[in-house]
């Protein structure tokens, strides 16, 4: 709660955040034509002023809430990690996981932002960066997940798919809930990537042995 | 060619399809927001009063296109199926030529559509039978040209993943060129396919022998 004896730099943090949440909610719901800097400011009860303050441009705030939001999820990520079962079950709830993600408010903000940047060449140079540092944390972050040796090719390969399939099913979940024929292909595929990453462990084992 | 003893229902057709092609050119490189009706009738080189005269919005325009061209390609797709190789070879085939389709001109005009309907309850309307039918279409298409038996659950299920796979590849090349990455996806997707789907159908010959 922001209170009158709360530090100037703890309230201005506390400003800044509001914003920041405001813009994702904003362009999640409302998309990017509507998400103006006095849309959002109105949103977060910040005056103009003070939201300018902190970010001068449109551009600043959104890839500024972008690049937040991305590190927040990501943060909770690694704290949820640790509740994850063996086997099969593992790799179940990973898949589950990283899809959740991408069917969440910050994909559907992102791909507001993404969709704009192919035809807006200030804002692809901006996004180019954030798309880059996403993919790279994201596959990290599976990696440990799932438990497994990515120097191997394959094993990379497998991922990235996971994660392509994941922003797949994230497109498909836009226009309406496609929650029940999402759960059934994730969990196909959780199983054929089981496999396939044991087979391939296997297989790297016998070659080395 | 449209010339002047041309019969007047021809030049109407030629005039049709050059405002629908204008249109998904334009989606695609100058997006949503850019692809009005006016723009679109000059891109196209038809008057303002013809373009309405065929489409009375530019809500019209947009979906005819979408409409038009997915069915264009998916003719073209009906002709290039005799000329799949057997084996593992059809499979990689099938799925590098469907990912194709998700990184064209018409995916990426597709896109820009649907991104504003997720904040457009009318474009919304408008879009959702179209999803449906793509879906429903590409989905065939992909059963055929794999040769597989779609009743089973389990195939059914790897080719939807296939489709949204193709989705996020598609996504993922939509700001910069991925296709050296996409290619290594798509051969690693086409092995653990090819060998999930043989190995199904081994089950089902097992289990019904």
């Amino acid at each position: 709660m922001v209170t009158a004896r709360e530090p100037k730099q703890d309230r201005s943090r506390a400003t800044r955040l509001r914003l920041l949440e405001a813009t994702i909610a904003s362009l999640a719901d409302q998309g990017w034509s509507a998400t103006t800097v006095g849309v959002v400011a109105e949103k977060a009860g910040v005056s103009r002023g003070a939201t300018q303050h902190h970010f001068p441009t449109r551009e600043d705030l959104i890839t500024a809430a972008l690049d937040y939001m991305f590190d927040t999820r990501m943060d909770d990520a690694r704290r949820e990690s640790t509740a994850l079962p063996p086997g099969l079950a593992r790799t179940e709830a990973v898949v589950e996981r990283l899809v959740e993600y991408y069917t969440g408010p910050v994909f559907k903000a992102a791909l507001q932002v993404w969709t704009a940047a192919a035809a807006d060449p200030e804002m692809r140079a901006r996004v180019l960066p954030l798309e880059d540092k996403f993919g790279r944390v994201a596959h990290r972050m599976a990696v440990e997940h799932l438990g497994v040796d990515d120097r191997d090719p394959q094993t990379h390969r497998l991922v990235q798919a996971t994660l392509d399939l994941a922003r797949g099913l994230g497109l498909a979940d836009v226009l309406s809930d496609d929650s029940r024929r999402r759960g059934e292909i994730v969990r196909a595929w959780a199983g054929v990537l089981d496999s396939s990453l044991k087979m391939n462990k296997g297989e790297i084992a016998a070659a080395s042995g």
